[in-house]
């Protein structure tokens, strides 16, 4: 996480304001706190060690949990024959126009027979392979999971949002009922509610996908939805059920408890490196990244301050002491001995979102503290070193909580409940945030209130109980009440 | 990890004896023991969850190695444009014949300008990236890492040595002095080792490669070589040091101390699921695998025995009072209450290798005790459940130990001193293992041993220092001694 000269001057630059320009100021964040750049390769990105950590801390969490589940890690081939990817009509059609293809290979080039996929998804690869090894209802569920990256031709990109590769993982479940298939992708979005809440400290909501916003080649599609600084609600992973669609196009079958031939019925599910991008957009503010500490690649940082060596040494003794208390206990920190003026160092940090920081000076040192910083509040706190690391855990813990309530209170103050399309035009002209509204399950209605409010769409589906009051768009009675946003 | 009906089957028959047929074994093993399959999309492999689990367990104890001193984990693209590829000479070389192209993307398969590789290795790419970050000598050194799969064009396949995809982890390094890009290709060799001896309980010789079979583009490729149980020695692990090599192609250059531009010097190291292969291969038998406990999924299987349901659940309540132990104690242990006969199941888990097998039958509840049987003396002894986790985990440091010990024994059996070309045609006639003999460093005498032998080669040079005696082939004094044998 060093960073190069030209970069080390830039942190001491403003970057761009939220208010100015949030799309700018967001890859000002993501670019000068040092998480990705785009590659050259167009459209590709490159994560760097300071974004791919926080993917790391995402994996480790979301890897306990499907583990404690019974799930399983595989890993399928990156390249599927065309052929396979064709047999599921709709997610043919809602695929192949991302689709990068292989056609050449070997020293001269040759053109291969069949093209293959660098995978956009891997249903059709698994659903070809996962045959092999399903005969009888012993041999369900199937609770298989990868983690890799994949590749969509998007025209559109966004850093960590939108882009041509992406790293995630994709679940994939065979189960020998509907129910129990339902109930899988039921507990993955829970899980997905975990990640997002308890870890990034993002508050979402979570339900159905209208069928016009569902998956390719499934039954239904449950999401979680966070809301952005800017308003903007954001994706941040979806569970699909796929009944016997898929089952049906690969023929996965099984012998039941009556010994008869009987589809499967499937899930799958993913998040991806798009959950980097939300942390930065769901916290971050002008002076750039809010981390939060349970996905922080550095939890504390310790800044030293010193005028000459005689002092230099002195810190550096104190801090050592301490030093090896935090490690010990699991807090990831770091001591910054860069050659610059303290206020750079806190600006660098401040932008990189860094939780806590230590500010240790040679009066410190006698007096047996330190100068305890929070990036949330900014207040300085004269803290005793003794019990230092119990301390910091709580301090963490505590910076984690607080986090959390800010953006609930964020969210609850850009949530609103509005009754006609007029209302909601009129709303989405001035702001942004989540709308709750009746919705009559017309398609038609759905096509309405996008086209007229200029791209504003339903978010997700209340819960399966009818709603009272009548659709915001033709008045008939509404069956569902329906969360509405602007969305990446 | 379930069977299927068909393998379930399959584990009570033979699989081919080792002796009768090395390969076949090997093939039996890896599908039946459920480690990895072919894909059935041409050379490329689907790895299933217990194959899948050695290589989570290995990729952990690496990524700790290396976050320990400094290396960082980044993700490049996937796609790596044609002209980035065709920098470096002899890199290009190497790789060309084996890359597989994306010539199309999109709705209509439209050809792109440029064709994409579906990167064999990552040189080129992190070669062409790195530069942005690096200016001047306070940048360095840069130790990047990324865990990924990579594609060959490979003709010829063998489950985990040879795939036409395989899942590794490729570190690419940047210095500002030889020196320490020497002493990092250094450092990485020694990881490898103890991977492949602490962790894999495999014995390797380590050292350099002749020029002939160093890496395209590098100055010199340090090895790991372990010996399998055929007597076919199989590269472990490579760590390649470029000098300016790749600097050059790249224009990778920093400000020195004194100011001056001046090229990185660099390196690139890589271990893959070929480990995996290794495992097999150096440590099974004819019953089927033998995992190092250190990377087996399951440590400890536990087959209950029983008559009836009031026997069942009297071993059950037995069996869950000290499971709970061996979780806490991080054992990875299972339950085997699949309907199945006792004697099938012994035969099950020995195929996969697990180390250590407990049978608790209803005797033993009134004894306190469980019959311990290790995977490869295969003696029962009774033991008590007092104090049961920790003296499961002393059983498994033995058998991690005793695994190395009767590896060594058979890498010792399997080594040879011999002075000239006609005694090493001899004994690869015969036999094979590892053949040291001095050689004058001249790639003719080397390639006449390749022929001369039916495809004997050097795997590494035995160290830096001047060897005495005379070149096995052309009889003019020896350079240094080699390790000669047959190898994957």
């Amino acid at each position: 996480m060093k960073e190069t000269v030209e970069e080390q001057q830039d942190f001491v630059k403003d970057i761009t304001k939220m208010s100015d320009d949030f799309d700018r100021w967001y890859t000002d964040v993501v670019r000068k706190a040092e998480l990705a750049d785009w590659s050259g390769v167009r459209g590709m990105m490159v994560v760097r060690p300071y974004g791919w950590a926080m993917w790391e801390a995402i994996t480790r969490a979301f890897d306990d949990m499907i583990k404690e589940s019974g799930h399983e890690n595989w890993a399928f081939p990156l390249l599927i024959p065309r052929s396979y990817l064709m047999k599921e009509a709709e997610h043919v059609e809602g695929f192949a126009p991302e689709v990068a293809w292989v056609t050449r290979a070997g020293g001269d080039m040759e053109e291969l027979e069949e093209p293959l996929a660098v995978r956009p998804t891997s249903e059709t690869i698994i659903g070809a392979l996962i045959k092999r090894y399903i005969q009888s209802h012993r041999d369900l569920p199937k609770l298989t999971n990868q983690w890799n990256s994949v590749v969509r031709w998007e025209m559109r990109s966004r850093l960590f949002l939108r882009s041509r590769e992406f790293w995630w993982q994709e679940g994939h479940t065979f189960h020998a009922s509907g129910q129990e298939a339902m109930e899988e992708a039921q507990l993955i979005l829970g899980y997905y509610r975990s990640i997002a809440e308890d870890w990034l400290a993002v508050p979402v909501l979570s339900g159905k996908k209208t069928p016009a916003e569902t998956f390719p080649g499934a039954v239904y599609t449950l999401t979680v939805e966070g809301l952005m600084r800017d308003g903007l609600a954001l994706q941040m992973g979806t569970s699909h059920y796929f009944g016997q669609n898929f089952a049906r196009a690969y023929d996965i079958s099984f012998s039941n408890k009556a010994n008869e031939r009987e589809l499967c019925y499937s899930t799958s599910w993913g998040i991806s490196t798009r959950l980097v991008g939300a942390i930065v957009m769901a916290h971050g503010d002008d002076s750039g990244l809010l981390v939060p500490p349970k996905v922080a690649p550095v939890q504390v940082v310790v800044v030293p301050i010193f005028r000459d060596d005689a002092s230099r040494i002195k810190v550096e003794g104190f801090i050592d002491g301490w030093g090896r208390e935090l490690k010990a206990a699991g807090i990831r920190h770091r001591v910054d001995w860069r050659d610059e003026r303290p206020g750079d160092k806190y600006a660098h940090w401040e932008l990189k979102g860094v939780p806590l920081r230590l500010n240790v000076g040679a009066r410190d040192v006698d007096a047996g503290q330190v100068e305890l910083v929070d990036r949330l509040s900014r207040e300085r706190r004269a803290v005793p070193v003794a019990g230092i690391a119990a301390r910091l855990q709580a301090e963490l813990a505590a910076f984690q909580t607080k986090l959390f309530e800010r953006a609930q209170k964020y969210q609850r103050d850009n949530t609103f409940e509005l009754s006609t399309l007029d209302e909601v035009i009129a709303h989405f002209r001035e702001r942004s945030g989540f709308v709750w509204a009746p919705w009559c399950d017309d398609a038609e209605c759905e096509a309405r209130i996008k086209t007229e409010t200029g791209g504003v769409t339903i978010r997700t589906i209340d819960s399966d109980e009818k709603a009272s009051g009548k659709c915001l768009v033709c008045g008939k009675p509404a069956e569902h009440r329906v969360a509405l946003a602007k969305a990446y």
